[in-house]
């Protein structure tokens, strides 16, 4: 089978310092010995037109294991004529792959559904590798993923117009689902598969060719998908992946034969690019840092508010419904607080690998500094520290980025920690008196883009959903196209044989 | 305005008699003296092909206030060749109509709804005087169907097909919303003017042409419509009207021009017609009589429980979202039997247009037997009557059908009054130990087609709505017509000067 | 692999006269040995709740291979309490199952069509061996059936129901789809593989359990696919199957526990069906015999318009967008009769595993005579026999029912082989002068269910497909609940910590 | 009735000069003696929670009649204050409008669509009066745009979000289609009563409130229209109008309760309010100036075909389906230029208000300034001038900013006057030779946003439908929000009575 290949070799150098068995073959790396470049670390390869090709850049990121902090790749910053050519590439590419039948691009994406599930465990373990979170959460980051994937399978329901007849005499109306062009994805580091996932296989599956950014510090995942992609049918030039930081998202922002840019990542970084992007016409969607809110209602099922309010702020992030970073407790429910930090405490912060691990480390000792900085400035600020993680030191990994469960209580809506995006393993937990008042606290926090609450009761339930804002939403890889058709019947064919002389002779 | 003719005159004698300011001049109303025989009450017209025409039958049928049982009018059983008439136009004004641009039949209901609005008093005087119901629910009768007519103006949104482009090579599918031909509707007496309205506003506005038996009790609210919808703007032969009973129903479940038929009305009834429908390779679509259930859970807010039981039970059905004739009070909340009889008790019985009337009376006398006999079965076989209205006095109406609110408690599923549909002012009462134990009861039930929950539990009425089996509706009065359309592009109009002879010269 | 098992091993026994490389282990065809009778030829199994068992009935019928009339293998008349325990496995299953997440069922269905794709071959020898058509139209049927199976991938856009908000104060509807419960489908032999496939994957990825009947002439492919389905994963008593001619069908139509039949087949057979069916209560959906019309305007490409109307009419009718059994030719388009006529003649007829084969022979003996029936009465009512394939002999199938491709020309609409279906190599050809001459053939013809035009024209097309009458679907495997749920703002959870008694203490 | 005060009295001040009836009472436009200045002229007022109030700023604009000239109006720059004041107007009443029922909403725009039907002349002859366009071409604005508020009738069929059963245990999801807020329109000049009925309407009906900005030099349509909007119900505070120029652009861009902005207009003033609008995190919705193709097959209907052209680029513009400036002649279709100059010498210019006027004048002297240059550049670039419209003069109408019909032929891609929107009646007519000629020139310039095909070809129709690129459309004006609901059937109230203390005592 063609995922053979894939799933084969990788490269077999260093495997004891890498933890992770790769065997010859993978071919979006090079093998040290391959590189042109002294270094001993492979390096990763871009994906341009359907080939696997070392960038000719001089200028290389080192990729980092965030357990241990020991360079275990480098990913280079592609020249401006590789992206070029990568775009290039995807503009070739489009005429073919939009008017290949929907049917013809289902069935790539029904063998890639199988594909990437039988190489569910390897994928994993290089996101474990290179982004540091547990097996269990990149196994979560992966599945999820995949979901979309496989809903991208439902083409056939998704890209439905709309007709409606005789809307005058002679006179149709219809609208077709068509596909806008060349995409473009920008990725972060804190879900290197599913990420991805989300952007390129909804855009191709509707006709569109697609240009991927990974993250810098993350790309395996992304590569190892892509060549999946390739044994699963993908033709050659629709999609492609460039490396890169500043450069390459400027580059993508203002090309014009991209057509629209999917963004995940930090507030900073997609406001910039959602402004450039929309400058230059295109249709932008950024999906920025967000401060989600659960709001504990004291008539909540206890066990299973607190089970969830745990595992969604520190656990398996990646792996539950709902990600939440801050906690509002209504009324009684701020009784609670004690199981909490109870629970939080049990939790057991190792190398991803390591088995019974509930946390990994941070990405990057940067990450792990502005992290603690957030939770001093918090403490500061009046906030007070129920559990605190910053001192978390893990056995044969102390060089790794580690910090474990905290909890920030009393916070404030004024204070930094909660106004700024902590992205780390800190619960802030904020107190209300009424439902009113959590309503209102989530409303007036502009990042909130999912929101969840824990009650029993249907009316707290509907009067939530109606009042909270949340992100939206929208439909964006495809644009409608109208169409009104007006045949009149005066020009349908005549063929009284008396009267008519034949347009096609015999 | 063209409605001034509807709104304006009746007929002008017996006004007192009949409690109904009627004018001269409603054209589908014969005054008595016109009427060929020697009767001295008005007979109701048939409506065909645009115009109101009296039947040449031999055969009428009375029609009687239920409050009094005078007779205040008579309906004919239109002849074979009458009721072949009603079809024939209606088949003959199909082509146009249904090719008529859905902007100009939604023109018609955006007149029409406002016509009904302008005459919505009169046309619930005519119901409580026809059938007996208070003012305030012959309102809300009107009131209900009117919105039929409102949702009938959103056809553009209604008739809506699909598209899927590029399927295959040059090749798209799409699918269009078309209307079936002629549709036949078949109403009974409990709700003259809503039911009605459920069935032919909406079969016409996508195009089809409807026949309308309208029930031979109460045939004044649709010929007041149907005047309206005149005046509104239908074409002739559109809408068509005949009267009858038996002879009436054969005749359009048999009819092969006849391509759907909806039907309201008892268990009997619509088993018989859906079957000889069906038989004759027809749409059919019946709503039969149902025992819909109410279940009081004991955290329900209990003050809007219990006035919205007494109020779906007894008092203003007509108006409100759910009218339900059974209660099951689960655990504690059979401790809520003692109000709900207390607030039953203070409803007011009287003529339907006497001032604070809270129930007006029955259609019929057999109706009020009927529904005697069955209360007092339930008290035979074992239930509890807590409120008994059998004998209830209306001053100045003693020879009304009048029944007051009455109380079967203790009540269970093997006894008549439960499987039998009553049609009257009984709220039959049951127990359940459990939520369990009701959804059981419901599901047994094989009537149900609507039913409610009262609680402020959102996992309660989650479960309750997920496991409760109640009625369905489906898309009845289009048909779908599938679409695949290739277009060669080798067919394509090739014009390089070269090469082309022109096919439309100069 | 799971399907593995499917595909390794047969039966190993009569190899070269079966024709077919069956091997030893295929768990639904008993090998010879040990079937409980003396005939030396296997045993079509039940599919019962899991398990692949041999009937304990006394009553077997032949399975005969068309292109040699030999009996290659016997099917049982399930016994009444075989097919008692194949409902009551449906019914058991369907809790379990339709409340299984809509996710997990897709997983099925994603491995599901892997596996079909990977024994396609074996299904389509199988289909060949029991159906007799040429292996390229076996290959057809199983591929248009997969495509379903991949369409029922698509279940998590096919089952969304409807929200809307605020309809009065405090109240929202929504509408869910869920499934009916036990479903059945009543196959015909044409399309062993494909028609199955049409009715059981939609119906059980919504949520429905199922019970098969094939028909007893050619169950191989659907046994086959049914262990396929298991591999897949499908748990126990989802899908069960049973094998009868009228007494199966009857038990279908009556029993109480089944909510929802299919049918595709004969109209004698459908209509039957239907009657019974319905009058039993259940939703039937009966596809019955068609006379497809293809209506041939002079201006139409005429070279993709013979191949397409030789390819739907004989050839390979199974795998073509449209199968056409009746041309109409209009104006100077009759005049490509005699071009039609040698396009037909050089068809190639066959042993439908033969290579080269474009025709293979009919279903049985019975059925070659009526065709041949069929044809000489249209000879003796006037048509004009320009081809006749009646005396076909195919050398090394001598009893093989073969027919070759055969034209009448001159029909016209009152002939017998015009208004019966032929189900035979046979085009039957009308004239006609005008496109509303074609349309009014067309549509005076009551088993069109399909219909297609060639023309280059679009006005053609338009005035074509509004005015043609053709069949229609419907959504027929889901039932559609509607939900008002009214949470008044005044039962939400009040939270002030000075008036509150708490509900869940600490 | 209600709109009578709208319709009834105007002004009844020189009546003669204004050469439209006015009528005392208006109440949006001051009496020349009431108004502050000493200007003679009446003034226009502002709408601010729901009062026509006069502006107290310093700076006025002149409203002028195209015809003639004249000052027929003045028109405030609104203050800061008063802008602020109509958005927190619009904020207050968004809770109170977004909570009012759907139903409620449509009743609003029911009554709406008749207001507007009754006054249809009334407004028609103020456009005519301001922006010069002929009465029926004014008909055929306010039409367009009643056809909108129709549509927003719909409502309840527009706003259907839709629902999940059961994507894992216990869980369900859904989506409400939800307001976003507070939304502004700015509208241009050339549909004075269709644009703004394109934007508030639809906005609103879905729970909206709206700001909006008419073109300073024809605010009188907005004016009458929001009188009826309110006369039909429409609470305070849902529609503010305010006036003025750059700052009340630059207002609506910036103001951070504004949260989505329609604008229709030039592509300058487009791109500034896109980018603007969206640096503040808005929606933005800009349709620009668009160059509209009509492509021209030598298979067309001629007859239709020239008449369409005619009508689209000079006459009746607004009237029309598809207002085209640009024709694409391909192939033999070159030869029909001489018939289309001769039809359009035909059209008769004069006064909108004057009898059989087929063209208006533009809007001010400097439109008719700019077009006459355009007209110019295009001979100097090598155009061929057929029919030159510059010179025309009008009798009685001597100072008006008349243009006749003007066609420019053998114009090619890189001359001004295809590049820049002309904006009069000027038809630019360039040739192809092929229609995959044809389809690269509309799909190289980047304003097309709607395009026509004349041809009798359907595959011709399909290719130009499928490779040409037009404009999109989004769902703008609501918020899909996805609610996931996890209701764990252990949450369920319990009620077996041996265990329960009830939760609502009695």
């Amino acid at each position: 089978m063609a995922a053979a290949v894939a799933r084969g070799a990788w490269r077999g150098r260093r495997r004891v310092a890498l933890r992770l068995a790769r065997r010859d073959g993978a071919p979006w790396i090079a093998s040290a010995a391959a590189s042109f470049s002294s270094s001993s670390v492979p390096t990763t390869k871009l994906f341009i037109d359907g080939k696997f090709v070392e960038s000719k850049t001089t200028e290389w990121i080192d990729i980092h294991n965030p357990a241990t902090n020991e360079v275990v790749g480098r990913v280079p910053k592609a020249t401006a004529s590789e992206m070029e050519a990568a775009v290039a590439s995807c503009k070739k590419a489009f005429w073919n792959w939009s008017e290949t039948s929907v049917l013809s691009r289902q069935q790539i994406f029904l063998r890639y559904q199988q594909l990437i599930k039988d190489n569910l465990k390897e994928i994993s373990k290089l996101i474990t590798f290179e982004q540091g979170k547990t097996l269990a959460d990149a196994e979560g980051d992966v599945f999820r993923g995949l979901q979309v994937v496989e809903h991208a399978c439902s083409v056939t329901s998704l890209i439905l117009g709309e007709t409606m007849p005789s809307i005058t005499k002679d006179m149709d109306t219809y609208t077709y689902r068509l596909p806008l062009g060349v995409c473009a994805g920008i990725a972060p580091f804190n879900f290197p598969a599913m990420i991805p996932l989300w952007m390129f296989p909804m855009a191709m599956v509707c006709g569109n060719t697609f240009l991927m950014k990974p993250s810098e510090r993350v790309p395996g995942a992304l590569m190892f998908l892509a060549k999946l992609f390739q044994d699963a049918g993908a033709p050659d030039g629709t999609l492609n992946i460039i490396h890169g930081q500043h450069e390459a998202v400027n580059f993508i922002c203002d090309h014009p034969d991209i057509r629209a840019i999917s963004f995940v990542g930090s507030n900073q970084a997609g406001e910039y690019i959602y402004e450039r992007g929309s400058r230059n016409g295109k249709r932008v969607q950024a999906n920025m840092g967000a401060k989600n809110h659960g709001v504990v209602m004291p008539d909540a099922n206890k066990e299973n508010t607190l089970n969830q309010l745990v595992g969604a702020a520190f656990g398996a992030a990646g792996q539950r419904c709902m990600a939440l970073s801050t906690a509002i407790l209504v009324g009684e429910a701020q009784k609670w607080l004690p199981e909490l930090v109870d629970r939080a405490k049990n939790l057991r912060v190792n190398a991803g690998d390591q088995p019974g691990a509930d946390l990994g480390p941070l990405i990057s000792p940067q990450a792990k500094e502005r992290v603690c900085h957030l939770i001093e400035k918090g403490v500061k600020e009046g906030a007070s520290l129920l559990l605190d993680g910053r001192n978390i030191k893990v056995k044969g990994y102390e060089n790794g980025n580690f910090v474990g469960p905290t909890i920030l209580a009393k916070v404030k809506p004024n204070m930094t920690c909660y106004k700024e995006e902590i992205f780390g393993p800190v619960l802030v937990v904020l107190e209300a008196d009424t439902l009113d008042d959590a309503i209102k606290m989530v409303n007036n926090n502009p990042y909130g883009n999912g929101t969840a609450i824990f009650t029993t009761n249907g009316a707290t339930a509907r009067k939530y959903s109606h009042l909270v804002d949340v992100g939206q939403g929208v439909q964006f890889y495809t644009q409608l196209k109208t169409i009104i058709s007006q045949w009149k019947e005066e020009d349908a064919t005549v063929t009284k044989p008396a009267v008519v002389m034949p347009t096609m002779g015999n």
